[in-house]
């Protein structure tokens, strides 16, 4: 039975490496191994965020020293950038080892998965949900996950629109579902998030329809946490759940932030996972906790807990960085570190100013 | 007895006194036992923030409708800029009301005093300490407070040096603590905070020295709030404590934080005041806390909890706009709401990377 | 035969009236012939800039205290948030005087007028092209100008959505324009801009329908300066333009800049009211100039003379706020200063990536 | 003789060196001539810009196809963040090619040298300016210029002190010129301006000690460039100038701006290479100019022209990102296009809110 590994290792800068170099060199990280990097980079998580891009060029520097090429490019790098707050810049390393591992019993399990090359016109719309909705199942598959209710997060990397691709589009008579590209990133996002919640029976699939992308917001998965970007046109996925036919001495577990305080259903998948969580972790306990993923946006309403917030209408701030700032004080309030992997853009990803929150340990 | 009313109102933008209106047209809020008005507005908090200004002269426009002018000019306005995360901008008022309150026992007890005017070549230094230590004193014998322990908070205005005031000591052949304006704020305010801490015996006035101020970080008061502006050249000073002469249905007490998400001595504060507090508070509970004070700031370590934070390497948001919203978050998941009154620029105002924080309450 | 003045003063933050109050005690300026103040405050122009309301309460306050408060509300307050790179915080007084000046022939003349009260669904459509359109028609007779070549700019202030406006059609069964209160904004002063254009024969009225506004950028005056508040539902209008009806020594020109430094057309106007303009202007015509007020935007195509810009892509700094500070380099360099009244956001105002800039200067 | 091929190539993202790749496919660039690459790339020019660092890994990729590892390290990478405004992001690649070019007389040329390391007690002190002369004298024999005066721009990258440095000299009993590593990079970057000063007899060696680095503003250079980054501890200048011993069809001049609309010096030095420059360039006359660099700043006082600025107040955009967008206007108003490299950080570089500005061009 093969079983996963999760090294969460710190960056002091969006090009450091080290940690992971040293990690291979001290036969810990295994680069064979290794089916998924995620990076929270110290961007502005926005546009114009160059973070990204300069750590996916330098992990596959460093991963082309001790793996061939196709290897690297099977590796899914997904780079979240935004450590507003306190937030501690750092990388998840996620490794499928084959193998038995010597702690058994149902074990965090990982499966990747890619839909068919996407066209243009399908971005946003439902042929996107439906492409989705189908690799994330192929995804539990491949992970041995059998049940939905094993699923706990879905990371997915989804396309987005570019002038160049809205008029190849125009060029066969088809029409996009937006000509903003900014916009598109959004719509791309959501349409992979309800592809999620088709799969994993959170929405009905009669329940979507174009409209509803984007618009709707009781529709929602609160397992997905979803992100666009302009390098591929297929959706990339990877699934964690838990399952019998992995090993291992790791366990994960979810909960949904209705809002960006919603703390308890946390504290809740906490005790879930063996933490005791009266208060803050303990320093111990602190060391069991391998990873906490969670996805934060302004509640469109301009409202928290029935007050006003202002994180829509400053000009000088994204409210995705507003957002990401606060949750992370949040849960880092609870769990007692800011190693935290805070995601912005959670587009049908939770309900309305709220989000999915995985939370990944070693077992108790 | 004397007894503090206190309330807690929203403001929809910094000239918005429409909830003050309403309430002294309601005949809950006595214009006339005003002693302050806190203001947290929605500008950045730095040195552009102009929300603080134009909510100044709002209040001024409304009370001046009610109150003769120098009754006006007696009132704190004490407007703090940022409302990051999801902060709500709000109003404080307190009231100080001649006659008993049907509530007996200790109670919240208010008491305000300023220093002389100090010179130039005064603020930031030691003279700034003693002149503020002496005036605390003065709002405790006021307020009618007997023992260091029982303050709670001390709110303070002071000055800070402006390139006129610099050349007007200069003139007189005395030189200032430093000739940077934006500086002598963050002197001002330390050496506010360590007249406090001297008046309440948290430092020995011996351990202070003029290249202490600003320097040394293990000085500091756990009660003490400064904030520096252009418009005074007097300190001016509001003690907030526990005191058997006064009556009414308010208590307080205060906690330190000692970073950014040392969440549990908040918890034991509201312990303290009869909250259950085990995890986020219920509404009930939510509705007797009447508000939350606290100082936040960017570690100068660049670490939180061994772990590195990017606040202060980011040029493009002020790092205390990054504590407060962070800050925000670690005390709303804990009080379960966001109209905290979080404020930035914590010199010697709680260890290095946390800060003070009062609780006010409804007593249990 | 009335005349028109025109004072440029500055101001040390948006409050600082007080170059206005020392002209007025100076007899310099008559705050009874005050028809509009014009002012550049140090805000982000933006949303959340709070400095164009603190500046019109602190004018108000200053009006009421020489003329009585329906005068103080007949005065146009303009303010346009943002002094981006090295722009100077500035007010622009225009008075019209009764009585001849002793300089003749056509000179600078001022109208203003006002549309009826706007539905909300009205509201960037073609219902407010037309009443805007009428409204200049009004207030270029009021002013004395009779032909369209003579109106050289329109200072328009105009309403938006908000979410309670949008609800109160939706209540009546109408819809409006855009549900999103910022989108209103550009819709809104755009719209504005096209009744100019209808009024002053630069747009056919045919050629506008509601599809067109906001997004057919070929559609645009070259004289129409306009900007949305909340404050408003009817669309105020002041007209400056040449008119041999009045007296005075000042006189108006205008230019469209076809991009953000394309400054020969301003050049060329500057010629046409007498200056030398070869290169900078000298230190004797800067004193003759008495305006320059231009708008500025970033080209939508991400392109500026071939090149590559980065002003849309930034996440950190408004395209607003790029834009002025650069448009405001440009034009410093040919007129010698940076007290310049460069305005953002320029829908159907000038080409795309353009804007009109007006000059007002002495007579040569 | 020698001759110099300089190529300004845009980009679409740091990471895009297609346009070098391109041209080195075509043959119209050879690598291994190489000897300095500037880019102006689109970060905010301030600590945590990470576009510098990304720009560099990706031209050392591209270059490593073409040329030998030791040759690759010999290249002068100069990175400038920051293209506020209409700034367009571009590339100049200087090359210095063997061999007689048809074009003769006096041509530009080029010379690189290096300081030894500098210990870190040695940073923005007089042994640094010592150092930089000397090398800058070097550099001046190696591009055969045999005159101060037919230098015209001396482009510098220098080291900063981290904690690190700091630290190891303490240990050895030193003490550095400044605790703050922010405030070293202002003090490196000055003290290297004023070896310039010192090597071309803009600044005589023994008006200059310890403390007047950094505060006398009145020592400056008219030619120096200097940038500081943590990657070195020796200083690396490029000099640029005019020498008989090249070929080639490139010229040189510069010009020193007193402030950041001072353009006229500007256009003085584009008549001195030909150009008619009595407006804006023509397009013909624009292809003609290869690279516009210059330095920009706000100027300390606060003031321009004797109006108030704002950029030094705003605390939600670095005056650094002002000061470029609105120099970038001015100089593009005069040339026409804005691939300018405009940078940031102007200690001692020529006065106080002013700064030098070369252009090199094809000769007439």
């Amino acid at each position: 039975m093969p079983h996963a590994v999760m090294h969460r290792l710190p960056m002091s800068a969006p090009d450091d490496v080290s940690a992971l170099a040293a990690a291979i060199a001290a036969g810990t990280l295994d680069p064979a191994s290794v089916v998924a990097v995620l990076g929270k980079t110290e961007g502005n998580g926005c546009v114009n965020d160059f973070t990204r891009g300069f750590a996916v060029q330098s992990l596959k520097l460093l991963f082309s020293r001790h793996i061939a090429p196709d290897r690297v490019d099977a590796i899914a790098f997904v780079m979240s950038g935004g450590t507003e707050g306190g937030l501690g810049p750092h990388w998840l390393v996620v490794e499928a080892r084959a193998g038995d591992h010597a702690a058994t019993g149902p074990s965090l399990a990982v499966g990747v998965a890619a839909t068919r090359s996407l066209l243009p016109e399908e971005i946003g719309r439902v042929a996107q949900v439906d492409a989705v909705a189908a690799a994330v199942a192929a995804a539990m598959a491949k992970a041995g996950i059998a049940a939905a209710e094993d699923v706990h997060f879905v990371q997915i990397k989804c396309p987005l629109l570019t002038a160049e691709r809205i008029l190849e589009a125009r060029g066969r008579g088809a029409s996009t579902a937006t000509a903003e590209t900014l916009k598109s990133m959004g719509l791309s996002r959501g349409a992979s998030a309800l592809g999620v919640a088709v799969a994993l029976g959170e929405v009905a699939r009669d329940a979507i329809d174009d409209r509803a992308i984007g618009v709707d917001k009781t529709l929602w998965s609160g397992r997905a946490s979803t992100s666009a970007g302009v390098e591929l046109m297929v959706v990339e996925i990877m699934v964690l759940g838990m399952s019998a036919a992995w090993s291992g001495d790791l366990a994960i577990d979810h909960a949904v932030m209705a809002d960006g305080i919603d703390v308890e259903p946390v504290r809740a998948a906490l005790r879930r996972l063996g933490f005791d969580a009266a208060g803050q972790l303990s320093t111990d306990e602190q060391a069991r906790l391998r990873a906490l993923l969670v996805k934060a946006e302004a509640s469109s309403t301009g409202r928290l807990r029935h007050h006003r917030h202002t994180m829509l209408d400053d000009s000088d701030i994204s409210s995705t960085r507003h957002a990401r700032a606060f949750v992370a004080g949040a849960l880092a309030g609870v769990v007692g570190h800011a190693e935290i992997f805070v995601s912005g853009g959670a587009e049908h990803q939770g309900p309305d100013g709220g989000g999915p929150c995985a939370v990944i340990a070693r077992k108790a």
